[in-house]
């Protein structure tokens, strides 16, 4: 077992932070950077971008674990794993003790609407949920490398420091998104329900030089509902922070009756 | 375009298949006989194994496209993406309309509980919900490449028929998992709410040849409610098949209200 110094230090808040966009990500140090106040950290991120890999795990080629930095209160590790693996190393295998949160991000581009589905971050944070910890995935709607986070630090410390001390209700974890900085500034927070959309592709087909067809794939977001105020789309278009409490439980309660009336339930024996 | 000889017949029901297990699992060959008799099918799978990609998407490295088969009412490819890629890659540049189902699997192993988030199978079957398509996930509670899915082929033919016919509501995808194949066949079905449970992770700890430190993932899973009977866990175990109605919202409304008690909403322009 690799042993951070930080398991020596029982008293001390323990959090773990990963992202999807490898562990030299100006997000992910942005995040640390925030948090290093509030207790230790173990950081474990996949050692190169690995954007896009939502809930995938690593199956069937081993994980290796490189040490990144080892200093007083922070323990940092890199891997040739996923998000979810980062979490599920850590959480199983690296720490002696459960962290008192698991946090993502902040991920260099939009993890709103149906873009937590395909969200390594995201999937970080429901993997930390369900495992019974309170968890967080952040995001800023800025791809860019370099994208500036400087607006989000205050919100990033106000939302962890509160889920700390309360608490998020089990079985949910928070999706955090940051509109594009701007110089007026965010207007403040918005609590919201993930917007109804989805990606139209438009697959760019394309000749390698061997003239054999490949195609790469791109895509635009499609708002299906842009005039609902209590979306996240909404809130992030109108330059609020947006937080949608996200759940594990995929279960369509209200599909439940209608699927009950197909009347399948027949004993065929 | 690939032009499959489907699109000719405009009056055929057209359904899109794919799995996770690659192009030449048994599964995904037991569905395309079960459900070939009620539609023109349009088959397009990895062309490899790729369990555990859960909603995982190529965006990294060109999509290749390779016709495997085509023949009256049936076009085969497969491509090097994920199961989710090759949804994608059919609705928006293999196909000339709209499928009136997707169907993925059938799985070797299971997809209830949890499993849904990490499952490739369940992710390509939300994928086709994104996009307002009744979609279905097919697994069967044996992992062997060689699973015997006779017992499976009345289900899915009554579950793919009454879909036809009567649809789903929107925004949500049925995820229906068979237990494994016994004497006594299965009790009926049971339509049933996702169960409470996770993964216990086992990472395996290894010396390479040349002694550097390695991990496999493994796991077992855990159920939270292990005597709750309206989930898919109880269903199963209990000899049932199990339909879960799956959302793609993964918003908590429940916990909306509790996150708002947190008063981040100040305006701080």
């Amino acid at each position: 077992m690799i042993k951070p110094t930080l398991v020596e230090k029982k008293k001390e808040k323990l959090i773990l932070i990963t992202n999807d966009d490898g562990y030299q990500a100006k997000g992910l140090k942005t995040l640390i950077d925030v948090v290093k106040p509030m207790g230790d950290l173990m950081v474990i991120a996949p050692s190169e971008s690995r954007s896009g890999m939502s809930h995938a795990i690593t199956v069937k080629h081993p994980i290796r674990v490189k040490k990144i930095k080892e200093e007083q209160g922070l323990t940092m590790l890199c891997c040739n794993g996923t998000p979810v693996d980062c979490v599920k190393l850590a959480l199983n295998k690296l720490l002696d003790r459960v962290p008192d949160l698991v946090l993502a991000g902040i991920n260099h581009g939009s993890n709103s609407s149906a873009s937590i589905l395909y969200s390594g971050t995201m999937a970080a944070a429901l993997e930390g949920c369900l495992n019974g910890i309170p968890s967080i995935g952040f995001s800023l709607l800025d791809y860019s490398p370099d994208a500036d986070f400087s607006g989000t630090l205050k919100y990033i410390g106000d939302i962890v420091r509160k889920t700390l001390t309360s608490g998020i209700p089990e079985g949910t974890c928070l999706n955090v998104n940051f509109p594009q900085e701007n110089k007026q500034g965010f207007k403040g927070v918005k609590i919201c329900r993930q917007t109804r959309g989805r990606w139209i592709e438009k697959f760019d087909k394309r000749k390698d030089p061997q003239q054999k067809t490949y195609y790469w794939l791109t895509g635009e977001f499609t708002n299906l509902e842009p005039d609902a105020e209590d979306t996240d789309e909404w809130a992030l278009k109108n330059h609020y922070v947006s937080i949608v409490p996200a759940q594990t439980d995929l279960t369509s309660y209200k599909a439940i009756d209608h699927i009950k009336k197909w009347d399948l339930s027949q004993d065929i024996r």
